[in-house]
């Protein structure tokens, strides 16, 4: 049973999951190859795990069987288990707490050859819809009073399957990252009454523009001024809203719409990169007697894209500083002018065309 | 030039390096072979980067000349540079600073055949003089509020070059990870009059033990209690002291020792992991009038090295959680029986042995 650890110095929670498993003598190897079709995520493979906790599907068909759009599983190898109490303890002058939560897969699709990217618009919003779905229902165990979506895409960037999937965790706590950005926020506008987030968007969109990389009537895309990494990209609702649970169904279509014209210009524009995704919204917020938040205007919640392109070092564990190569300007130039598809492959000359070809690379 | 840009946001300072390069198409492969001697950071090669800020020598041998120790360069890829002054500007919500910082290499020793783990006691020792030679140095420049001295070991650490070698670098501000660390500090000793450090410390060593890894007259070396990694390990004086300036000479010896048994340890114990080490020590003070903090009761300088065993992925990022597959006691268990050198190769029997050992491998 994993367990929640409090770092004594700095408050922060780890969690302790040796289910998960590293042996010393299991070093994980480089294993960047897609694995092959059938796995069990694919559409047909249903009855080689029949934990299925939610799909959308077509008419008539039955849980745990074909027809599914997108499915919902539990994590065979969870961080955090559903089961049991929230149980808190100190040891000596240290706090644990249970390792309480959910951890689930979101299967994008049945079919083993795709990736998000390639999924229809109308596809890609069944699963933007499943991810509020699963927010939603887990909002309701008092246990938990957040729940990450994230996916992983790529070895590099921590996914141990090829089949197209996001990921869910729900926590006992808030998480410290989350954490951080709300007390942010609530600095900011105590002080300028204003969200934080929609003055960047108002910033980004009528001044420069330099930044900005593809904007449609709900949603921009943009490099961050303070990028972390290479390409980091952020997709914001351009209507103020704190909380993913109360997106609206044009704006569904909007973020589909924008997550696969950046998710294909990144393919494209920078030779197919590994990433995460995570989407970050308001904690779930349950009455409280007598406590008055101002999170509903201060918080804005969007979807933030990090390409894993370097390798973090030790001067960034030890320091909590992120060195980005790559001036956000410059990486948002870059994502605009990347295509959406590869470029036609040159047309194969024929070979009584083959100096005039010649001439013309010299010239060029 | 590089520059400091703040995180509207979570007020989190982003390093924007545009130098140190990395453009689209050259996404670092992975390569993690030896790179060939001589190298320019081998004893014999001086000439080829004559600009030594630094060197503890043999008698007589002049700068920039074989019979070094230890040397100092300037990193040729400066993520900081020590040029020019400190500008804080305003680019309408947003802030930025000039990139002014200083980024040296600390060379562990001139032979290119060996690693830090591989050096005696007294040459580790010079290694450990030279990082407090620098800070002392450094801490002269008013620009400057923080030097971290840092190891990264193995292409996977993030080390480009495989001379043993470690890095510094000093900032205009106090790393937020630092800063995260003094203020937990500075609540613990609010409420307790105690250090945080020292308290872990006698929790460790006087109650269960059991996340000890070594221990001599002046250092314990333990699996944190809320250790990020699988087998993260900190190196801590046994004597209270904030600061790493303050280190006393009986303490060098007994630090070498400690981080030579671990770093062996990890070597024969974990299949020569790469990693990371940091030192965390207090930011440089500067009389303030008026101002009174209780940083040197307080705070407790320390050595932190995290293997790198496991990917960071979306989870992670986005919640700034930690998972750790291994639990801190299991991992110091496996530290305290791994050996400090390889085991003896099994001897290679005799041809006419051939049966008695095959009989021996199915009686085992």
């Amino acid at each position: 049973m994993s367990e929640l650890r409090r770092d004594p110095v700095m408050g922060r929670w780890v969690i302790i999951a040796p289910e998960r498993g590293l042996r010393p003598d299991q070093v994980p190897a480089i294993a960047s190859s897609r694995q092959p079709a059938p796995c069990v995520f694919c559409g047909g493979q249903e009855a080689l795990d029949p934990t299925e906790i939610f799909a959308i599907r077509g008419n008539g068909s039955a849980r745990n069987a074909p027809g599914w759009r997108v499915r919902v599983l539990p994590n065979k190898y969870p961080v955090l288990r559903i089961e049991g109490k929230l149980v808190r303890e100190g040891i000596g002058m240290f706090d644990m707490m249970s390792g309480v939560g959910a951890h689930e897969v979101i299967v994008e699709t049945p079919d083993h050859s795709l990736e998000l990217a390639d999924l229809s618009e109308d596809q890609i919003t069944d699963v933007l819809r499943t991810y509020r779905e699963r927010m939603q229902d887990l909002s309701g165990d008092d246990r938990f009073k957040y729940v990450l979506i994230f996916k992983n895409q790529g070895f590099q960037a921590g996914a141990t399957m090829s089949h197209a999937h996001s990921q869910l965790i729900a926590t006992p706590v808030t998480p410290k990252r989350v954490k951080e950005e709300l007390q942010g926020s609530q600095r900011y506008y105590d002080f300028k009454r204003r969200c934080v987030f929609c003055d960047i968007i108002k910033q980004e969109t009528r001044l420069t523009r330099e930044r900005i990389v593809f904007e449609n009537d709900h949603f921009v895309v943009l490099s961050p001024f303070a990028a972390r990494a290479p390409f980091e990209t952020w997709v914001l609702p351009k209507q103020h809203n704190s909380d993913y649970l109360s997106i609206t169904e044009a704006e569904f279509g909007g973020l589909a719409q924008a997550l696969k014209t950046v998710l294909l210009k990144m393919r494209h524009g920078l030779n197919d990169p590994p990433f995460n995704f995570l989407i970050h919204t308001a904690p779930f917020r349950r009455p409280r007697p007598g406590y008055w938040s101002t999170i509903q205007f201060d918080y804005h919640w969007h979807l933030e894209i990090i390409p894993r392109l370097t390798r973090p070092a030790g001067f960034e564990e030890g320091s909590g500083f992120y060195i980005n190569t790559i001036a956000p300007e410059h990486a948002a130039q870059i994502l605009v002018e990347a295509p959406l598809a590869p470029k036609e492959p040159e047309p194969v000359p024929e070979p009584a065309a083959e100096v005039e070809v010649r001439e013309l690379a010299v010239a060029g």
